[in-house]
């Protein structure tokens, strides 16, 4: 079972993940990458633990081939819903069991295609499963936090190339989305305005770091990006929660996102990347002064002592720089 | 010069380093890593910027060859000395220059040896160079803050593969050290105690996680260690600040973080590692409540899409585990 565990300094908790642990002599060799059967084809479904979504037609059974997007547990879960448990303190030590869920969101059945390549209605189709997994682990005893991201080529921590989103649900929130609700909170406090919304309005005056608009999105590279090429799209307008979008706020989203993926997938050779989604979390009071975004960031630097230590960033790309080789990337029509 | 810019929802600041910028076109070709010059080697000492230290014969002059230890200017500073500068607010953005020092400390004239294969005698010069460092840097009108580390190998950031240390000085205390200083101080305000030493305590009753106790450190894995084989080292009793070591303590220090090091280096074949040192800032009330300790980390996983969108860790490797595999490597009496 996995178990978190919480620095009695910070008072930060980390996730040992017991299931997906590896033993110490693991890490001696060099790994040889023996060629591996993908468990995320056509064909393979009993790789993987059952399936908690699948688009398919109607006609055919659940963990059978012809799916569109398929969503199954984890098999190396960091969190798991086996049992809740409260925190359990060992005198100066807490920890408690990784009470939650952890989920693959298998992009398509091509292993050779990704969100930059694949056609939009496929994006389409992701972003759909993504909305209704998060409304499901919402509503689970678990469910004070959610995480969607995507680990995109090895160098960006995948340890299956072929495409996928991963989704984390968990029982805490985790201190970085706590800061930032809680500087949102303070700047709504301090202004009657959500910061997010006052960040598209700077961008919008000045834009040296906008790199597209749509009717209803935003992408930009944040003032501060803490990473080379870090972007972010963001609902134009105030929208507290993914999870609430319209279906055609989805289509929309689903053009701008991957026409995003294939300014970094053209302009940067295919690059590993992460992205991370960041929401109000389930319940959260304070809707007034969050704003959902997702952040796209590619894995070209390593973050090394200093940004260990200090948790302190030290970008070498100029964000109005990056903003702008990735605005005039031509990014082509279709897949 | 490089510039600070803070990040409007948490405050956190990040540098943005124009002076190590790459330009968006760098990142495009993969590098092909052409034979270098390595500028640490004796006789290329002016391919780095004037030392600020080093040690070798009194007879010989600065900048030339036989040094034993070398502190230089990092030649693409994240921090620079040179203009002070006052917050500026830009509407919603703040920024300020980059002022500090960001230096190099080369541990030895020998391209192929490292802190784990030189005779003891050098780590002892290198942690002088240290002391001394930080007791300069602790003077200066920048010192709020200063941060050394260990980049080795590629794979944990260092771009110059002959073993050396940084020093970064800087006019603010970044987020991590103020959370474990806030915490360290909370807890003394509760308990009467340094959390630190509390931990000490209770790693030597129950002793899972300790690697190796001398007559004035301690070696362990955290209870809580974010990642696989962290590694602190800590003086065993009270010692708040790092810069006031003994000579005597320097010593003992010396051969038990080359041990340490040697762990790795025997055990995990060599691994990419990175090492930051903790201690109370410059200038510190609290000093009964902080201890300095350092941290040693091989770089072995790759911190994703999760750790990014969180600042959550998942730690693969159970701690107790690590500590065992560590503690049994047969570390060998000399280099």
């Amino acid at each position: 079972m996995p178990e978190l565990r919480q620095d009695p300094v910070t008072g930060c908790w980390v996730v040992v993940a017991k299931e997906r642990a590896k033993r110490p002599y693991d890490f001696i060799q060099k790994e040889n990458n023996p060629v591996q059967i993908c468990p995320f084809e056509y064909g393979n479904e009993s790789m993987t633990p059952p399936e908690t979504l699948a688009f398919r037609p109607d006609s055919l059974p659940p963990n059978s081939p012809d799916w569109i997007v398929r969503v199954v547990p984890n098999k190396f879960s960091a969190f798991t819903p086996e049992d809740f448990e409260e925190t359990l303190s060992d005198g100066l030590y807490k920890h408690r069991r990784a009470y939650g869920a952890h989920e693959v969101v298998i992009h398509g059945p091509d292993h050779d295609l990704n969100l930059a390549t694949y056609p939009v209605a496929q994006t389409t189709q992701v972003l759909k499963a993504y909305k209704m997994r998060y409304s499901y682990h919402k509503n689970q005893p678990y469910g004070k936090y959610i995480q969607i991201i995507i680990n995109h080529g090895k160098k960006a921590g995948a340890s299956l190339e072929h495409s996928h989103s991963q989704i984390f649900a968990m029982p805490l929130i985790p201190q970085l989305p706590k800061s930032q609700l809680a500087g949102a909170a303070d700047h709504y406090d301090k202004t009657g305005r959500c910061i997010y919304c006052d960040m598209i309005e700077s961008e919008i005056k000045d834009s040296d770091r906008v790199i597209e608009r749509t009717e209803n999105f935003m992408v930009f590279v944040p003032y501060a990006a803490k990473l080379p090429f870090e972007t972010w799209i963001l609902p134009s307008q105030h929208r507290p929660q993914f999870e609430e979008i319209t279906d055609s706020e989805r289509d929309e989203l689903a053009e701008v996102f991957r026409r995003t993926l294939r300014r970094f997938y053209i302009g940067l050779s295919n690059p590993p990347f992460n992205m991370y989604l960041h929401t109000s979390p389930p319940g959260y009071e304070r809707l007034e002064s969050y704003h959902w975004h997702m952040s796209i960031i590619p894995k070209l630097t390593i973050a090394a002592g200093f940004e260990l230590g200090t948790n302190m960033w030290i970008n070498v790309t100029i964000p109005e720089q990056a903003a702008e080789f990735l605005r005039d990337v031509k990014t082509g029509e279709s897949g």
